[in-house]
C-alpha cells in the first residue's frame, strides 16, 4: 500500500485524485489546496485541508500544481526529508527544494475538466534525483494502471514540446475545420469520423507513411483553388505553411534548385 | 440491386471497389482502368478492362480517378444519358461532360493503400444534376452501409477545405512530434495514447472547449523555453503560428490594444 498526499486542485490533480482512490494499492493520506473551496465537494470521501502545516506523513507528496507555484510550494512544505514529486511536463525537477527527495510523475495526456480517461492507457514518465526512489513512482504509476517510463528531464521537455504539436496544435486544426464548416452551415459532425481515422491510422503506420492530400501529390490546381476559398487570412497563413512542411516531407517541392538533380 | 462500373485504381477505387464487393445489394459489372496491370490480380472476382469502348450498361458509373483526368475521361466515355458520378472532393460537378448525367459521390474519409477502411463509419457527400438521380446515390451510399449526406458544390469543397486542416495538416503536426521525439532518442510509441485522447475528446467536446496546453493559459515562460528546444526553424514558425491562432481563439493574448476595454 502507497499512502500519498496530494497537492492542488487543477485538472491534472483531480484526474490523479480519481485513479489513486480507485487503486486498491494507495491510500490519499490528505488531500492539500490553498483554496479549501476547489476541493471540498470530496470532503465525505478524503481529508483535506488548506493548511500546509496540517500535512500528514505519506510515501510521496504529488505536487499536481501550475508551473509557477512548484517552486514556491516546495519551499513551503513544512517538512524534510521526504519524497516529492511535481507533475509538470517543462519544469525542471531542480526547481523542487532539494531540503526533500525530489522526483517527477509525470502523466503524458491531455485532461479536461469533462472529460473521463481511461488511466490504463496513460504513459506515466518518472524521473528521480535519488535512484532509490525510483521504484516507489515505478510502483505509484503501476498502482494506477499505468506503464512507468523512466526519462530524463530533457527528454520530458521534448516529450512536452512534441506533446503541445500532437494535442494542443492539432486540437487547434480541428477548431478551424469546425470554424470552416460553420462558414457554409456544415455541421462539423461530418469530419468526426476522418478525424478518428486520422488518428487511427497511425497505430499501425507511421506519420510519413500515412500522409495523403494535395500536398503531398503536390497537387497545385487544389492547393490553389483552398487558398482562395478561405476568408480568414490566418488561416491561410497556416495552410501555406503546413502545405510548405509537408512538400519538404515528402520532396515534392517544385522549386528544387536544378543543382540538386543532374 | 445496384450495378456499377468502376473506372479507376488509386486509393479510393480499391477501397470502393472492397466496398461494393462486400455488399449485398451491388453487383461490380466491371472494373475499368487504362493501365491493366493495376487491377489485373483482381482478374479472378470482376470483369476487368483497359478498353472505355468495351464498357457494358451499369446503373452508374463510379470515376474514382485524379482530380486532373476527371474531365477528359467523362468526354471519352462513348455513351451518353448514364448517371456518371466522380467522387473527388473539390472538382466541380460541371467539369464532367455533360452527354451523360452528371453526379458526386465523395466518400469523405483518408485512403491509404495498406489501411482497411471500416466503410459504415465514412459519411458519402452526393450531389446531382437532376434530381430524380439522387435517390440512386442514396442508395448506393447505403448498400455500402454509409450514410448519404446531400450538399452543395460550394459544401463540397469547404469540407474538402477543413479535411486537409483536420487529416492532411494534423498528419503533419503527427509527423513533427516524431521527428521531435526523435532529436532525443525517445520513442514516438509514448506519444500514441494522447494523440488517440485527442481525437476521442472532441467527440463529445467541441475543440474550442478541449482545448489545454500553454498557448491556452498564455504561459509565456512555456512556450519561450519550447521556442528555444526546437532545433528546426520550421518546427519554429509552425509553433508560433499555432501559438498566436490558438490566443485569438481564446482571446488571450496580451497584445490587446486597450481601446477594445474599457
Amino acid at each position: 500500500m502507497i499512502s500519498v498526499v496530494l497537492l492542488g486542485a487543477g485538472n491534472v490533480a483531480i484526474h490523479l485524485y480519481k485513479a489513486f482512490s480507485n487503486s486498491e494499492n494507495i491510500t490519499i493520506t490528505q488531500w492539500y489546496n490553498r483554496t479549501r473551496a476547489s476541493i471540498s465537494s470530496y470532503a465525505n470521501d478524503v481529508e483535506i485541508t488548506d493548511n500546509l502545516d496540517d500535512l500528514k506523513e505519506a510515501d510521496i507528496y504529488i505536487m499536481a500544481v501550475s508551473d509557477d507555484s512548484i517552486e514556491q510550494l516546495s519551499k513551503d512544505l513544512p517538512f524534510t526529508n521526504r519524497i516529492v514529486a511535481h507533475t509538470s511536463g517543462s519544469v525542471s525537477m531542480h526547481d523542487l527544494d532539494k531540503k526533500n527527495k525530489i522526483a517527477v510523475f509525470y502523466p503524458l495526456q491531455t485532461f479536461s475538466k469533462d472529460a473521463d480517461i481511461d488511466f490504463t492507457e496513460v504513459p506515466i514518465c518518472v524521473e528521480t534525483y535519488e535512484k532509490e526512489n525510483l521504484q516507489l513512482l515505478k510502483n505509484l504509476a503501476k498502482a494506477v494502471g499505468c506503464k512507468p517510463h523512466k526519462i530524463t528531464t530533457e527528454q520530458r521537455q521534448t516529450l512536452h514540446l512534441a506533446a503541445v504539436f500532437v494535442n494542443n496544435f492539432t486540437n487547434q486544426l480541428y477548431r478551424i475545420g469546425h470554424e470552416i464548416c460553420e462558414t457554409k452551415n456544415i455541421e462539423f459532425e461530418i469530419l468526426q469520423p476522418l478525424i478518428q481515422e486520422t488518428a487511427r491510422k497511425i497505430k499501425n503506420m507511421s506519420p510519413y507513411m500515412a500522409q495523403t492530400g494535395p500536398a503531398k501529390r503536390n497537387d497545385k490546381k487544389t492547393i490553389k483553388r483552398q487558398l482562395k476559398l478561405m476568408e480568414k487570412e490566418e488561416h491561410q497563413s497556416i495552410y501555406k505553411l503546413l502545405t510548405a512542411s509537408i512538400k519538404r516531407t515528402h520532396n515534392v517541392s517544385s522549386y528544387r534548385p536544378k543543382s540538386t538533380k543532374n
